[in-house]
């Protein structure tokens, strides 16, 4: 039975019981009910489920692991972690990112302005804000009035530049200094797809020469007490636990060199994010070579030994990873809305009573077709089909014509996969992927799945009931974009089969995995289909509630959003029916509220039996 | 002189004069002029100015061109169009659309339900709309209500299932009903990086077999008369015109065939959009290799040729273009907030009595370096660097020694580019890249060029001044985020070389050109920065106007607009705040209107000086 990778990608927090996909926990409940009692409220398109107690486990698998591995190695420093709000700053999402890391007093980490004021608001009280990124006076000052305001702030400086703000707003006002961090630029880059992180040409980051910089500046500003940390940072997603060793070791040494230098107070190394997540659904590719274990082990490990070697105190150790703790916690259901087949059905065949000489010649390839001819009558058939094509172009056979050898050939093709499906040629493979099946789904990729457009990223997709029958259907997936690229293509060496549904009958449901990280705040408005429906599921052990509902924008609400006046669209529609002509007055009223009421419905498509 | 290929991709909209780039219509005022005219209002952050006269030129070129190939061809149809709405919804966008349109009465497509509302409300009094992409009842419906509301709408079939519901909703309705089109999809694919939209396997469009199953239901329920279009879409930014004559030649094939089988309302062809935009700053490669006089020319000669072969009266064209009409017409201003210069200053060495070996040896190859030993003695240097850099992460060299080796092996780089210039080998071409300026720019490329983060596609950029002066820094260019993707690496192939600013005594600005389609839409809110402020510029005899301002969403707005609660947030943070202590009750209330006013500020930074 095909299980869609669920033991490669699901970590266990989803297991597949009487047909259908159910979360491993508590109650169990099945991601069909959930869905249905959400649809039973008339809500439609695509729907986005969040998990906290998937926030939950992962926060904790963190914590846990580091806090082993310091038991184990006899570390002496503490583990601390804050979550990077670029990664996900949904509302609902950080809430669950807050309640459930309160036990650790887990923190926040922000990139820009909008995102420290956000921390700055809702991290829990006494844990930690990092600050990354470029800023001016105005972040700078801000980071001064949340040290102020009792918050344990520390800004990483990304450059001299903004060392020298800092000095130049500490001397200017009574404001409480906050502690400062020093990304350091490592020679030692990261792996994988988003490693420009790292090495000496990275974007971000102070070189040796910088550092020294900086620390004179310090002292000579009388700030050396509050440089607390150094960061650095080697990509997101790592794929290989050899560059963070090195990076380890790297930034291991920068730091007991500073201590050496007189840096009394730095008492952190931040390593950054970069904990990867597994999005294969197949399993010769594993996104990582690591597990977790080893992940903490060598951090610890290593810098301990460094630190032990050089005789520093043993630093505190700060992680910034935030794909690890939120991938998981969300889940994307699209509803099929129609399965558009590649089928030619031969009862469409049409006939004249002369027909062309070449559509002629595929009758007769299509009549006499065998196990011992198929792989020429099939090359015959494609040779005519493309001779047809120009004929038709060219005025010389009509419609009818073309019609019939488009459905000739495809029965051919057919034939000869059928006829060589023990042992097919690599030409043959190539045309299977022309019969695929193509799902559309309620649901933008630009929206939904920015990563998948923008960075070729998959993402684990099945369907989430009929998992008691076998999928047979070569599926390519269509989105209602009216874009091109909004399709996720058949792969031969990543196939992905799907049920033979018909959706006039039976609702059919794919879910998309691992989705909680990233792809919510990169969303595209492409086509003005805005973030799905968003709703958190806490299942406790008898059942499961359903909170935090907020349904994807009415149409006006996203018009409202781009900086129409949603009141005058609403008019202007409204006016132009109004004026035309109705035999009665009562289909005008309910016309107008018909119109009204398609208004106030959000922007996706509502299937249409 | 560096004319940053103006000549290639400006189209004669800009000129260069006295240093500055200008617009080159009416008053010709500079950029720099707006961009301080806007700025003396305090607005900073990137901006973005849209240029209406630059639409009305595109469509009265599109429209002229047509014209003139119709008259030319002594052709019997009329030339129309509508714009793609999903290439720029944006208010200020769609305005100048439909105002400087109205004299062609160009028409709007709606490619969503939220689109075919904004195209209801804005369509000018009697344009056509189209209506594209995946539909279903409440979409079908609202085509009937428009068409009731007397708008002339036209809605493309993309799928058997759409006619159906079409025709269930007539039966069941008074409502008049709208004029219906087909996709057909071709066999000849289109070319270019979209290519996608064309051929057998493409997302889109009806095969000749279901076309025919369409005229069949359309007779049966006495609808063929509703019948008016096809169309076909091969794809955008169309680079070779081969593929699109032989689409014409397919698709007006299929329209005098149909129109044979009895499809008596047959009026019109839609060709779609792909006409390209030319984003190429370098001679050697061109976006397309045609012209649009050869493009109208091709189009109303072929369907021409076809129609009188085939004894069928000559079809309206149509045509979607979108990319060609508005990618001119929106200009994106960034600031620069600072270089980084990966220059090593000599005077920052700082020798130990004793150094390590390799350091000495560092020292001996820098002073000896000549003519004759340079690439020997670089590689020596490289080396060394290598090796230095494990000695350090194993502990045996200290930071000021790997500072250093650093600054002596950047200077050996220099001394080997500068006297190897004249004929520098592969090797050295590499290093300068690593010897490049960073240029950090005030605005997101996930927000303001999601193109070149999705499709690596490239946008002509310049410095809008100092164009007197040569250029001769190697720049890559930084943006904001906390991303290593938001960088715009230098490229040897397709070089931009910038000024060597002192961004503390002046400013510098660079523009991104060609950014009015898709652009916006499609811009991600990564580390919630929003779109940029924008602004309408309107040019005259005289001056200009500046119109239509929209400031980049406030910190507030943005945190609101991802679902929080503005005003608990403020309270929050100035709560905090307040319970802090200050030494007096100026300072605090002094503080906390900072606080207020930081939170009023659009989410960019601002030049810290």
């Amino acid at each position: 039975m095909n299980n869609f990778g669920l033991d490669i990608w699901a970590n266990k927090n989803f297991i597949i019981e009487d047909g259908e996909i159910k979360l491993n926990y508590k109650s169990m409940p099945s991601l069909l009910d959930i869905v249905n009692n959400i649809r039973a409220n008339d809500v439609k398109g695509p729907l986005l489920l969040r998990f906290p107690h998937l926030v939950k486990r992962q926060i904790k698998t963190l914590y846990n692991y580091f806090e082993k591995a310091i038991e184990e190695n006899n570390y002496k420093g503490k583990f601390k972690a804050v979550f990077p709000l670029k990664v996900n700053q949904f509302p609902a999402a950080v809430e669950a990112i807050t309640s459930q890391g309160a036990k650790y007093n887990y923190g926040l980490e922000a990139g820009s302005k909008a995102e420290l004021i956000l921390a700055m608001s809702k991290v829990l009280d006494g844990a930690n804000i990092t600050v990354n990124g470029f800023k001016d006076e105005e972040m700078l000052t801000l980071g001064f009035i949340a040290a102020h305001s009792g918050q344990n702030i520390t800004i990483t400086i990304e450059g001299l530049n903004e060392l020298e703000t800092i000095i130049d707003v500490a001397s200017k006002s009574n404001l409480k200094v906050p502690n400062i961090g020093i990304r350091v630029r490592l020679h030692s880059a990261g792996s994988g797809i988003w490693a420009k992180s790292g090495g000496m040409d990275a974007k971000f980051g102070l070189t040796s020469t910088e550092i020294i910089e900086a620390i004179k500046l310090l002292k000579d500003a009388n700030l050396l007490e509050k440089l607390t940390m150094i960061h650095f940072h080697i990509g997101s997603q790592i794929a290989d636990i050899a560059p963070l060793k090195k990076a380890l070791r790297e930034a291991g040494n920068i730091y007991a060199e500073l201590k050496k230098m007189g840096a009394d107070a730095l008492s952190s190394i931040n390593i950054g994010g970069g904990l990867a997540v597994e999005y294969d659904q197949h399993e010769k590719s594993h996104a990582r070579n690591y597990s977790i274990d080893e992940f903490s082990s060598s951090v610890v490990f290593l810098l301990g030994e460094i630190m032990d070697r050089k005789n520093v105190t043993h630093p505190d150790i700060f992680t910034e990873s935030g794909r690890f703790i939120v991938a998981s916690h969300a889940v994307l259901i699209t509803p099929v809305l129609e399965l558009f087949t590649q089928d030619y059905q031969e009862k469409l065949l049409n006939f004249k009573d002369t027909n062309p000489p070449l559509v002629e010649e595929l009758i007769e390839l299509n009549r006499l077709l065998n196990n011992a001819n198929c792989i020429e009558y099939l090359h015959d058939a494609l040779d005519h089909m493309e001779s047809l094509f120009t004929l038709f172009d060219l005025g010389y056979i009509d419609l009818q014509d073309r019609s019939n050898a488009e459905i000739l050939v495809h029965n051919i093709i057919k034939k000869a996969l059928y006829l060589k499906s023990a042992n097919p040629t690599n030409e043959l493979e190539q045309l299977q992927i022309k019969l695929q099946e193509r799902y559309l789904i309620n649901a933008s990729v630009f929206q939904s799945l920015p990563d998948y457009w923008g960075l070729g990223q998959h993402f684990p997709v099945m369907p989430i009931h009929h998992l008691n029958t076998t999928p047979l259907r070569a599926a390519s997936l269509w989105d209602i974009t009216c874009d091109s690229d909004g399709e996720i293509g058949f792969d031969p060496d990543k196939p992905l089969y799907l049920h033979d549904v018909n959706i006039d009958e039976e609702d059919y449901f794919l879910a998309f995995f691992n989705i909680g990280a990233y792809q919510e705040t990169l969303g595209m408005n492409h086509n003005l289909f805005t973030h799905p429906s968003e709703y958190t599921i806490s299942i406790n052990d008898s059942g499961y509630n359903i909170t935090n509902a907020v349904e994807s924008k009415s149409i006006l609400e996203i018009l409202e959003s781009i900086g129409y006046d949603k009141h005058e669209i609403l008019n202007q529609v409204k006016n132009k029916l109004a004026n035309a002509s109705f035999i009665t007055e009562k289909e005008k009223n309910d016309t107008l509220l018909q119109l009204e009421r398609f208004l106030y419905q959000n922007g996706y498509l509502r299937t249409t039996n």
